[in-house]
């Protein structure tokens, strides 16, 4: 068994109103069977989500919070807004529980790669729906990955994650599976998402150039409907023992 | 840019005292830049971390555990003598500190792909010197990643993550770099490692059967000396806010 990943590239700078498939669909081919993971990036400008600080008018939070840490008060009053709930702030990090439900550094708020100076890049609004619509406009309908990077408890450093999917099973339920003496192994999901996101990750540099990764050989996860998404990806709160 | 990754087949049953590196290397061919990622269990297996649970006497705090969370004594006896520190019990699950400072559910101690039946099987006493060891006597000296599931806060499921590792960059740091338009990144440090252990684990299946996969196309990440190792991945407790 083997996967390959290849960066696509040729993509140009992607703006608001960006038909992005067609982009896409003019730098590579794609096929059923193949996988297609994109940086969150590329799927937030296109879809304009972006916000400009210099309209943001910071409330009294944000630039209490933005004292304590350091930080540009407009930018905090973005994560604030991005933000279901806020749960951790310290040395100037803010852990946020975005209103999608992820769980992440800013509320996945980020200036580097945005469209302008004063810009900052969101989160998509409904990742899964993002997915969703570029696979059903791509020629070939590949299954797609919308990723980012997410930094982890107990671990140092960033991994990519899938934060949307669309045809691409995000979990391989081992559960109740044998082993090869025939007893029941203790892996039980494994998040086949997120690890495309990471495997994507290392086909590609962060400068912004080459936002997406073609991944070959995982037939064995795309499906013929759009399936659950990377939702399935978030843990209920009430089955997390760490937030 | 691109990279491969393929399941190493023809691999025997690993048994204690077994010369690993001899049966990867009448398996598969390996060259400098290569990156060989090869599932603790059978690193484990071949150094004897195994434990029979026939000859363990639970304590009386395995006891207790095992009785509130209806989990076999003699098995959590052997949990908690791997582990520095139980994090959380809950509904079955011992999130634990590793004595090496991973944390990870029942400290890494599995009874699947274990070599009998009462059987269980430990993660190595050192991952880093065993993937340095791995590395040291395989010919063509690829780089070696030594892999385990672990399961994440926040998400659902397991993704393969590296706890040892020799000849990779574990981290690839980004900070203080920039975009394509000059701006600083905010990705700072990228897991190189557990993506890769990620990206392998997408290449075999989970019964045992395919334990080490051979990923190419990371050459930059491949460097002369051993380095860190997987330890530059331990996020120290007094830089996590969720434990």
């Amino acid at each position: 068994m083997s996967l390959s990943a290849t960066a696509i590239d040729g993509l140009p700078e992607v703006r608001e109103g960006d038909d992005l498939a067609a982009l896409l669909a003019a730098s590579a081919e794609f096929a059923a069977g193949d996988v297609l993971v994109v940086a969150h990036k590329v799927v937030s400008k296109a879809e304009g989500r972006v916000r400009d600080l210099a309209t943001v008018e910071p409330g009294e939070r944000a630039r209490d919070l933005a004292g304590e840490h350091g930080k540009d008060a407009r930018l905090v009053q973005v994560v604030l807004d991005e933000s279901a709930e806020l749960l951790r702030a310290h040395h100037g990090v803010l852990i946020c529980l975005t209103r999608h439900g992820f769980v992440c550094a800013n509320a996945g708020v980020d200036r580097s790669n945005a469209p302008g100076d004063d810009h900052v890049v969101l989160l998509p609004a409904d990742p899964d729906a993002s997915a969703r619509a570029l696979r059903a406009a791509l020629p070939g309908r590949p299954a797609v990955v919308v990723a980012d990077s997410f930094g982890r408890a107990w671990r140092v450093g960033q991994t990519d994650v899938a934060i949307g999917a669309a045809g691409l099973a995000p979990l391989d339920d081992w559960r109740g599976k044998r082993d090869s003496r025939g007893r029941e192994l203790e892996a039980t999901e494994i998040a086949v998402a997120d690890a495309v996101a990471g495997a994507a990750d290392l086909a590609r540099v962060k400068d912004g150039g080459t936002p997406a990764v073609l991944v070959r050989g995982l037939e064995r996860f795309v499906t013929e409907d759009d399936g659950p998404g990377a939702a399935a990806l978030r843990r209920p709160p009430e089955l997390d023992l760490f937030r």
